[in-house]
């Protein structure tokens, strides 16, 4: 008998979260998206069925931790249990945007560190594999024992905004304290200064800082922040740089959570323009005019074909 | 340094799916609720913040998986791994209602096994026990190494009928053919004999059975089942058996699930009257004339204050 | 150096419990059993030795939890432990029948879960798969992390039924309460009624039920289980089958455990035939003529066949 | 409520290999043997239920790794399980022969290695601690991560001798190359010479070694090993030493095995007596007059009430 | 057979990187420190030998990740496992300087995650809590499930600058983009702005950053950072606040690593004083004029003393 | 899109500790050693950089636990940890030598047992198999449940000797009780009777034994032992055997780890030659005339072949 149990082909699912991605991903893998059934009973439970074949595949799932992000996290689970339990040749997790990763430390006593608990919960579960972008504290990386490949978005942004804005008089920008080495980061790729935004109250929503570190005056003013989530950081960054005379005001970021009202807020801010990944999926009505959306599909589906054909992802970056 | 690290008191903690009940179940432990911040980011991410130390303590957090499930069961792994990294004494989880569990064999191929997958994240949480009640299927003790006590309602319930209503025509029936050995023992407490509806296609709403295995003529039916979800069983049932004569209908169960318009459904059937415990929160627009609500509090606090006197739990049902 | 470190072949063990079957299936595998000396000690220690290597190989171990069974379940931890020092591919084990899985639930406090024990031991002693037949409770499937396929052989004794028997007047007869399921199952391959042996007493082999739900009379009753262990309840059924006019009276099983003197007890039962497979082996002392054994060979070594071939098991049964 | 979870009693249990032992050293300990019931059903499978509560315990466990050794070490790993799902404070194993321990190494390659086996059973299924007694290899401790107490007989068998024997001319004799080490340590404990018997071809039973390093006429010959299995090793050794001219032959051993025909091969051998403990059973068709049994009870009591009030098992040895 | 198996007391053990400040917490806390042998066979291997018996005891075990930081961090692997093979209650683990942490995420491809190992083999080998001081990466902590005590050297540093140095005219400077939330934290307790070096390359020694981001001219600099290993980040930092006017420059750090001749060049640079902890052990020939050394004992002997009472350790900072 | 995810080459990683060796084996493999960069920070902190993709790559790690032994042990977690995020087909641990054996029992109470605390990282940082030589105590395999290959030096060297010295009146002499066995063994391959030292207190090295068990008068004499730490037992047997009368005197070990002044002590001893293997580098200033060093690169190299091939490593034996 003939052993061919290994060398079967590459397998792309899509859950719930963001499927148009997912289908981008699969088109830039070449592949089409695999067959599986995925709802929900009338009491809420999830129901996951894979509807072919998977026995002997590399399996790669792409969810995203994004709203409603619980349901989300959870259908991961449950679809790598579905997975494991049915002799594929390795699981690969595809999380465009890893949610729950702001706490990653005990700030204080007596807190849930959820980003380690999701990844203890993905290598019990069995998975092989991570590919995710821009986690907002690498760190999470350590909490993995199995090869985590953090892809960053950076250079496709730089790119995009060098090609399609006027950065020639341009100073990236820090939101809060936190953030000044990834602003020193994309000020390094576009060749510009940087700022920091000197908020000593940066829980405090009408707080406003006034004192800017860095020159912004006439300038064009890029906030960089990895992530939006409520805008509240941006808009509070945005206002005290117009105050002290910033000429256009930018956004670069990742991942466009935009919880609850926050896009209204920023179309109503001194915000010209937001420049933002597809990494979390921004349905019509979120597609706001000062949004400019750019696609991580590309990236993440040369990477799953490097990963598949065992070449360096790590050349992807350079 | 006198060592006073053990012997410390009992802390319990609600989280969100019934907090009502909780309140029940620590009046009869004679403790108050501990305190514990839970709420949610705008992004739907659960904060989970404990507000008073539990060092040394043994803790038992109560949270049925009850809709909106996922939530609900994230929400306890959240907690536990707060728990946990506070260095208290032991973390004992109170399932009310352990959803999640009627799929806990792989039916068919390629299928997850939801109640294995949050009984292993539980285990590898760090829990040190499990207290529940009436668990759809027993076996689910199984998928857990730590302790598991499985409490039981039917004596309970049993009592209650034999109290409130008149059983001395009775016949305990049987919805499906799943169920038999359920009803036999609920027959047995009541000492009446059974009847089994015949279904042959259970999963097809609109079949009706015609079909009763029993006599059912001038008699109370009391459809006997462990949880009521879009109460097409009990329905279908209570159908068959008003065409086959019986004399009232009643149903009991201890999972009063609820599913949309399970209620309104009811409303309409021939069921006369739902015995049913509030192992689910049942909010006040459920709360319909035909309920007839047993509380499992007082069965449940005891088992706690055994649990931590160290005494038998299972001298709870002699 | 070129690598040819995968893609070697099958490798098919047979331990001590049952190595005809073992014989047959490899056959329809086309291959021969892998060779190992397996014997024990005279203090009655089992000695393993594997006299073939095996590196790279897919490896398929094939043993019955039958009696002596802890001597049979040690066999296979050891065998496996052996088998993962030695670089194999994978470790598949075959459990025709899967013993100690009645007692599935702690259904009293203070007792064992043996058949979630012996899944634990074989996980951690690193297999890759379980491949079994007709689980006592589906549910043990859940108690693995890893694949399991759990093979059913109700079709294979459907057909053979209804080509050598006179089915035309058939009732399906559930034993007890617990397996209506079941028999609804094999009664609705063979197109027939149901009836249910109503015992009260299960547990005592004094107690003769007198009621049987569902009609009997004249009609030729197969009494559908999964395993004749101390034949008891076949017995008392047939009994009160006989009693009740039941024309001519089969018993269907796959597991044919036969514990002392059942099968004698058989033999002077009302039950005409026992059709069952030889998932358990039937010494020739134990072939009384009222057995009629169905091969499960061919369904196992063709499983098997399509897992090696990463192919879909599910497949088998359409 | 007052915590009253720590701070109860001891429990001990006997298993089934050597209840008398199990009596004694419960005794010992001042307590009486756990109630529990084990017994078999007709198939094989081992059936065991605690009949007394024992949450908050430290459960100890007493049972031998001897004939029938696979039931035996079942019994363990089902007791241990029936007792985790139960609560105790600590599962305790005692285990007086250790058997599975000749082969720990992988000699030679596709061997398993049992005794490393088993201790990762036991501690996968969650024991606390092991008492043991004259591990044939010592390094099993190292299989374990947790606490090993390898209590030693030596000391008790030297004052047993030197009280009971004329040792003024003896000399300690190792019957193999692999036992040097131990006939030494016990020669120093009397204070005699060493020898040893120069067997080149110890798995050979028919070989008859015939020189001994060392001298050995018309000496008191103690042959000094740490088990006697089918006896084939003393017997050869009694065999040479008394055709070397040796005045009288005592083999002293820890664990008598006995296993098959040894006790008459030994009773027709020049071996004139076999100092040996209890810490296999001995049935009374066993004890041949040639035997001098000298009790581990109070050795093994002691190191529990020890180990259960905390203090140093070390000193017992001092 | 009374239990008096838990409730014994504390026993604290040194290692060996830093004898004087585990002294100095024993003291703090009480007790002496326990007895242990800890020395190195003549080829390196450690050997470690508990003198005491620590049986029923919570066991903190101190030791600094300091150089010889291989030696020192095997040393504590082996402590940690000779203490669990000896029935202590609890082993803690206090590392006042957790060396291995500044390169907790795998920053390019194929590099490990030093930090994360470390936590991952105390965690397997057993351990119950962490206690440590000021993490250079506080998401260390999620590397663990047990719980850890991050405390933070920042009050008292602040109070010991205020009580002895003259910082009306302050401005807490970061050295790096990274460490502005730290410098801004510090800058909080002492009421002073902040300011930031622009360090576009701070891998390369020879790159002299020339633009500092905030005012600092004829202030008191004080640059914060949490360690100072080769000093090269501090001094190129001292070097450019002094060009740009700096009245007076001190640094603040909590662990002083001071490897090679950094302290030589620190004596060589603008820098007036480095108020440092003794987290890491000086020997006297390190102890240049220059340093000033506040002492972590008594925050360290308060949070074990906390833990052993079961108080909340998060008090210690209000 | 093709899969090309296996079947990738050998990769062969030589650590710090013996690279000449490495390069042997490597180049016996016929492939260069894998590009790594493996320095250390001033601190000490080992810095691990693996300079070329591995992604699917059969990888062959290797490293002898010599001086700095800590050191080594410790580099070696890291690579694997390095490996293991790198997506490596398979991690294969080559061990010539297994420092840290010596002590794989608790001889005594509270002490560690390095070699399974070793293998116990080992085999949690995922590697899947380990080559190694002629481990000290053959039980240590037992520490891992990964397979383990410890290949034998003796062949080899019994060969070596016969073609270059005469052994024609040779006697094997076990420096000790517990290497009887292995001086058996070396005996039978070279034919030749054996005799023992008889040491009483081989701890003491001012303690001179005056007893050999067995005839050495006038024979060369050949002490074998597995390893020369300090040299003192061969030593000490090797004045023992002069004062004897033996004839000529030599050594043949396998490790030599020749610890502080071993080699300056072996020179000035009577010992002729020690025959020794390179599993532990020996600088040029070790090597000394009396040393006759035998390479395991051939050995070690035809071990990685035939694993990598799938090839039975015990054939090489035979």
């Amino acid at each position: 008998m003939t052993d061919n149990s290994d060398n079967k082909g590459i397998k792309i699912f899509s859950l719930s979260s963001n499927r148009p991605l997912a289908e981008k991903i699969s088109k830039t893998c070449g592949v089409e998206l695999g067959k599986a059934t995925i709802n929900q009973f009338s009491d809420g439970e999830i129901k996951i069925q894979i509807d072919e074949s998977i026995r002997g595949d590399s399996v790669y799932i792409i969810q995203s931790f994004s709203d409603p992000i619980n349901t989300n996290v959870m259908e991961l689970f449950i679809m790598i249990d579905a997975v494991r339990r049915t002799s594929a040749k390795s699981i690969n997790v595809v999380i465009p945007y890893y949610g729950y990763s702001r706490y990653s430390a005990k700030r204080r006593e007596r807190k849930p560190i959820v980003a380690k608990l999701i990844a203890s919960v993905l290598e019990n579960d069995g998975i092989d594999r991570v590919l995710t972008l821009d986690l907002h504290s690498p760190q999470i990386q350590g909490f993995f024992n199995k090869p985590v490949d953090n892809l960053k978005m950076d250079k496709i942004m730089a790119s995009h905004m060098l090609d399609n804005y006027d950065l020639s008089n341009a100073v990236v920008v820090s939101p809060d304290h936190a953030g000044v080495g990834r602003a020193r980061g994309f000020a390094g790729l576009i060749d510009s200064p940087i700022a920091i935004v000197d908020d000593r109250d940066p829980g405090n929503i009408k707080h406003i800082p006034t004192f800017v570190i860095g020159d912004v005056k006439d300038k064009v003013a890029i906030i960089a922040d990895d992530m939006i989530d409520t805008g509240n950081g941006a808009i509070k960054a945005a206002n005290v740089l117009a105050k002290n005379g910033a000429d256009k005001i930018y956004v670069v970021t990742t991942h466009g959570v935009f919880a609850k009202d926050a896009l209204q807020r920023i179309d109503e801010s001194p915000i010209e323009k937001v420049i933002v990944s597809d990494s979390v999926y921004l349905s019509n009505d979120k597609r706001i005019d000062k949004l400019d959306v750019v696609s991580v599909a590309t990236l993440m589906g040369k990477a799953i074909t490097r990963i598949h054909e065992n070449k360096s992802v790590g050349k992807l970056f350079k």
